[in-house]
């Protein structure tokens, strides 16, 4: 057994013991009753303890090096080999001491900001949120350290490689100016438009279920090797050949549980399309999380709000809930689920608005990692951003600077993969038409199989070989590029 | 940090393992979609290795001795000590080849005996058998070096600690005998009592679900911290604070949902009645698998198929599903579920014949463990049993010595549990009665609060801290007696 083949074999067993963390996840959400929590949390710090500890042990430094010194040449191996050293350094270098602080610390003050934000108190949890930011700077600071990267950037690098903040700031900059432009033509064009008509329910559980079962097996998930489920916030979990969704469902709109499947689905084709000769290797993993939500954009976004697609699927909603067909027609359906506005809440918000929350996002926290930025004045810096980027201030924190559960948990860099995911969708969309000229004639019959067959070559089958953007310049010819995401806008919110 | 200390964070960091597992294998069972089974099959073997790692790490037998020269006193925490050894010493005794040869034999058995038994052709799977019982001798053997216990009994020992062969051997024939001259009895005057209504369905499953649930709350489940689901076989798993039982329903026949539900919600009791002081501390388990049987069998044969209960439970049957209330009068239910038969199938088998089914097992597999039985000659073996036992003879080996996967799946000495439990059940039941003399009066409202508080104190909260037998004598003041469930069968069936 060469020293590559025993990196193989460990790593293979970290992974597994990520599914299994991966299943308790799920069940957590969609199964577990609420006294079962508390042990739940136990199964999955022992679970990614087992994990942390197989990562970092004695032997790994040693197989590492001698694995490197007799290469494997520089194809996937190559890439396979790289990542395990990434992944060992990024371990090996946070003391445990920081890492177990860094959980009390954001389990504490994730606990306070859910009372903080119905309460609209941001004081509340400021000490918390400053012990949190305290150590994610010194997490940073580590990771910084062990990668030759800069401390933000070291952050995003744990959520998406590939990218930096300065790749990143030039296309923000770019989407926000074209932003102060559309936005206010976007707003224009649709209230010359009217108002939509709502399809009238009620729309029965049981049908909604039914049809959000059949539309993602018809996008071409394959249930023998996925579940369908509820949750109170839908999510992809559960492992490559056992991929599990949710949605949630409201008997009053179905568009609620309709589009999260849509959503969701395009995350798990991702999934069951990683490379199987990689599987539980680092280089068959899903390539990031910016990468992950290109895929669910691609699908949900690009796809399946086209006009081409929604003609089909208002017809499929049509024949599931009946009553008057007009709702269900492929424009009005275009109002109401492509209708733009400024509002304060990100999840909330349209295709043209959402980057904005984001950018938003990206600076305030790379300000505060780099200490530019006192916890303290955060509030007074989102509102400020918000005029300046969609012209409206909060009226109070819940929905300003409280919003969002990241920071308080200690997750930050992630906020970025929102939009470079859409971006990114926009772009692969712009190469999958140009490679595949019958797409769209396809997406009219509710057809994904081209434009899927594409994605498995050129995204899935890639697995995590490549960086973000090296992974957009394979499939594209480019990195990003905020132009595609731009034409797509114009395209559909700027023709009168 | 005391080696005690030391031990009991390194058996709660196995025993939360054992949780993740438990909840993966009940999610294989009730939730997995059929695609995800190679890849659970290896997260499963992930985590009984980690396990398996942690037991016999190199530090152990240092603080196993460090601990019990220290001592600690004589009570839970030297029990615990003690079983903790216990563990040590098992895992230690077993060379990791002969683990995974045993279980590759196991797994590839079980997949011919399915076939086998389709076809009823022992031939097909006899030479797996034969290659599964080299090994469980072998494994016998190790073990009993390690313990000091004879071969088969070691083997009986991993499923139920504190009786051997030869306490059960004479309490069998005991029953033999009893059972020779109560069979003919029972017939004659079930023959004179006529047969009985069956309830008029169809049940809609939607009712029978919703029963369960009411059934399994009011014996005393807590569905905060318990699930009722849908599986081929009815079994509890989960966690203590999270324990899942499940049940499968047929629209034509409610039985088989409900007392299903009864008898596994005995098994969700006792889990969650076991000494949250002890959580995850071998101490703190429950005491082994008759233990655990006894504990399905006070709910449901004991109590809930009493005269008293029955009466409570057809007024609440009649209520779910309606219609004729006549089928649903105790007598009839009594009929019903209690009748008598001489069967071939171990499982479909009522309380009275069912320890004949035992006991033929517990001598077939102490024949074949010490080599006094070739594989080869079992079928032969079993019909000349069944014959003796029974007075019948299996028309093929499917309805014979194929019927069960226990064997074929490597389990030898587990089969004496489901009689050790039948008989304690009826031994724990008549000592209830005596300490809590208005037991049969609640159980007429189906109240079981009384029972359940006797056995949370006798036996749940015991844990593990007795073997069988001691369990009983603390419980009862006697060790295992087939003479309470005798009397019991006398009270049940042989009153004309």
């Amino acid at each position: 057994m060469t020293a590559y083949d025993r990196l193989k074999a460990r790593f293979s067993r970290i992974a597994i013991l990520g599914e299994a963390a991966s299943v308790l996840n799920w069940d957590a959400a969609v199964m577990m009753p609420p006294g079962g929590g508390a042990a739940r949390g136990e199964q999955l710090a022992v679970l990614a303890g087992a994990a942390h500890t197989m990562l970092i042990a004695p032997e790994v430094a040693g197989d590492l090096d001698e694995a490197e010194r007799a290469g494997c040449g520089n194809g996937w191996d190559a890439a396979n080999l790289e990542l395990m050293r990434r992944a060992y350094e990024r371990a090996r270098a946070l003391p445990s001491d920081l890492v177990e602080a860094s959980a009390r610390a954001n389990s504490a003050c994730e606990k306070v900001w859910r009372e903080a934000r119905r309460l609209s108190q941001f004081a509340l949890v400021r000490p918390h949120l400053e012990e949190v930011v305290r150590l994610v700077r010194e997490t940073a600071e580590a990771l910084a350290e062990a990668t030759g990267l800069a401390p933000y950037d070291a952050l995003m690098d744990g959520f998406q490689r590939g990218i930096t903040a300065a790749d990143v700031a030039p296309v923000f900059a770019d989407y926000e100016a074209f932003l102060a432009r559309a936005l206010p033509e976007a707003e224009a064009i649709q209230a010359r438009h009217g108002t939509a008509m709502r399809p009238a329910g009620p729309f029965p559980i049981a049908a909604q279920e039914a049809l959000c079962r059949r539309l993602a097996e018809r996008l071409g998930l394959d249930f023998t090797h996925a579940r369908l489920d509820r949750s109170t916030h839908p999510f992809t979990g559960g492992t490559p050949t056992d991929v599990r969704i949710t949605t949630r469902y409201d008997e009053t709109d179905m568009a609620s549980s309709v589009l999260a499947v849509l959503h969701e689905t395009g995350h798990a084709l991702y999934e069951r399309g990683l490379p199987e000769r990689f599987a539980r290797q680092p280089v068959g993993q899903a390539a990031g999380m910016a990468a992950h939500e290109s895929q669910s954009l691609i699908v949900e976004m690009q796809a399946c709000r086209s006009d081409a697609f929604l003609g089909w699927l208002g017809r499929e909603l049509h024949e599931a809930f009946g009553g008057d067909p007009l709702p269900y027609r492929a424009e009005n359906l275009a109002r109401l689920w492509r209708h733009v506005a400024r509002g304060f809440i990100r999840v909330d918000a349209d295709e043209l608005t959402y980057p904005a929350h984001v950018i938003l996002r990206f600076r305030l926290e790379q300000a505060l990692v780099a200490g530019d930025l006192a916890v303290a004045d955060l509030p007074g810096a989102w509102n400020e951003a918000m005029a300046k980027l969609l012209g409206i201030t909060p009226p109070d924190d819940s929905r300003g600077c409280l919003q969002d559960i990241h920071w308080y948990d200690g997750a930050f860099g992630y906020f970025p993969s929102y939009t470079l995911g859409a971006m990114a969708a926009a772009q692969l969309m712009a190469a999958a038409r140009r490679s595949v000229p019958e797409l769209d004639a396809t997406l009219r019959h509710g057809d994904l199989a081209p434009l899927l067959g594409w994605l498995r070559t050129n995204v899935h089958a890639q697995g995590n070989r490549l960086g973000f953007n090296e992974l957009l310049r394979a499939a594209t010819g480019k990195p990003l590029d905020p132009s595609d995401f731009e034409a797509h806008i114009r395209a559909r919110y700027l023709h009168s």
